[in-house]
């Protein structure tokens, strides 16, 4: 019973008020992954170049993560993407995107990959997405993310998608973008007339609002001391969100649906996007205990119960 | 056992998206006020002008605050204020402000007002907000807010008034610029170096944060529908927080403190708030019932317990 990630696998430079790095594994399947690896079995789809560095496939596969599906390309690069972050974090100013072999992606899953329960589409073009979701034989829950730049260019496309979504992550601005909606209430409505039954709204450092049935659930974020590099945050929400409903083994719109258990979700993502602002990239996966996960579980609860 | 509140009672302006109203009811201590009063008895110290109506005393005087501490400048004008939000109503510009009366403002408690145990100074002058401290006998608990302008034009002033203070309610803009520190929980640190012991960092739609001891308390804002007019909505969860511990008879620096106390205080505030962006001005709180208050306590704890 493994979830299935599909996105990005990228190298990334990044430049924050705390220090720069040049070069560094990133992209958003591998953080996905990594945060989901704590909860369950992950199979990895995605490509890379033959610049992709050994020490950096042996990460991954070191947290159980297969790599069946990770496609190399001779002679081709990995996708390289660089920004710049505000003084206060906020907002990023993209320096470079060289998308290289991730221009021709065109995710093929592994046989061994079809039967899988879960699957998380991470931000790539919609039918893309949508093609990995119809070569999967009936998952028993699917969703994944988009961003600004579907929503605005490929808004046909992705509303298409969207029909055969479970569940869809995205962050507030992008909700609003997308519902024509101001108001979050409002917009997670329209959203979820689309097709996801549930959403997840990310509000960055503040946390995250899951809508589903008639009720929704509120999770601040984390006050972390020292925020050092907020990439691939949001990814790891997704990723602790869906590693830990695919490891408790649930169907979200099957009968058995536990909203306690999204609840549960929501603040395991918020734990998993919490640990990866605390150093740059994926450093601070190299050695993340689950032990420190419940632990900081259990600071969100002592933090917000009342 | 009351609470006295000082601070602002004026006549405001305001436009949001969803309308405009010329003259209404308004200013920081009405607004304290009128939420506080669902918890506590309540008195009021504040100026107003010949112009006040008996209508808005009556508003006041019907939630049982006592109006002995109201005074009325003969010939006088009551402070007028009037602004427009922005279209997601998160920022606002200020039209005019006429001080009037308020400029000459210098409260003198009654008598049957200092021995009271409870004391919550609205965002006026931080040596006018010394002074009402300083005519209390032996409050048990005192404190209040302020804002940008004393912090950046009379922080001398501001800085030896919070000596005094046991809690402190500022916004999150304003706990940056009053600590010189971005980082939220850094901040808070500084912040309660400076005196008041148990701080509380609002956050506008996303909610509030109190740090106190070792530990801190998160309460998300509360999904509103529709957000009228956000005016005075800090004002009522600074009257709810404090309404709600006076009520309870609390000594916030004792040995007797209950975190759990405080904690509902901030939900308390928060539900204050909410109500408050319903209608335009105080008009929520003519019609407003402890049920309601009540049933949306419970709301916060369902969309927010896990």
């Amino acid at each position: 019973m493994a979830l299935v990630v599909v996105g990005s696998v990228a190298y990334d430079g990044v430049e924050t008020p705390h220090g720069s790095v040049d070069r560094m594994l990133g992209g958003a399947a591998t953080y996905i992954s990594l945060a989901a690896s704590y909860f369950t079995a992950v199979k990895l789809v995605a490509v890379v170049g033959d610049d992709f560095a050994a020490e950096d496939a042996g990460l991954l596969a070191s947290r159980g993560i297969d790599l069946t599906g990770l496609e190399r390309v001779p002679g081709g690069k990995t996708f390289f993407w660089s920004g710049v972050y505000s003084a206060d974090m906020n907002d990023r100013a993209t320096l470079r995107t060289d998308l290289n072999v991730f221009a021709d992606f065109n995710p093929k899953l592994p046989e061994s990959y079809r039967g899988e329960p879960y699957l998380l589409l991470g931000n790539i073009q919609p039918a893309l997405q949508e093609s990995v979701r119809a070569q999967m034989q009936r998952p028993r829950l699917a969703g994944g993310d988009t961003m600004n730049y579907w929503i605005a260019d490929f808004r046909e496309e992705l509303l298409q998608t969207l029909k055969g979504w479970d569940f869809l992550l995205i962050n507030d601005s992008e909700a609003r973008l997308l519902s024509g909606e101001r108001n979050l209430r409002r917009a997670a409505s329209r959203i979820r007339e689309t097709g996801p039954r549930t959403l997840v709204v990310k509000r960055g450092e503040y946390g995250a609002v899951l809508f589903r049935g008639d009720g929704h659930f509120m999770a601040p974020g984390y006050l972390l001391e020292d925020v050092f590099d907020p990439t691939g945050a949001g990814d790891c929400f997704a990723g602790g969100f869906m590693g830990y409903l695919a490891g408790r083994g649930v169907a979200i719109d099957g009968a058995e649906i536990d909203f306690a258990d999204l609840r549960r979700a929501v603040i395991y993502g918020s734990v998993m996007g919490s640990f990866c602002c605390e150093r740059f990239g994926v450093d601070r996966f190299r050695e993340l205990t689950r032990a420190e996960i419940e632990a900081r579980y259990q600071e969100f609860q002592a933090c917000t119960g009342f």
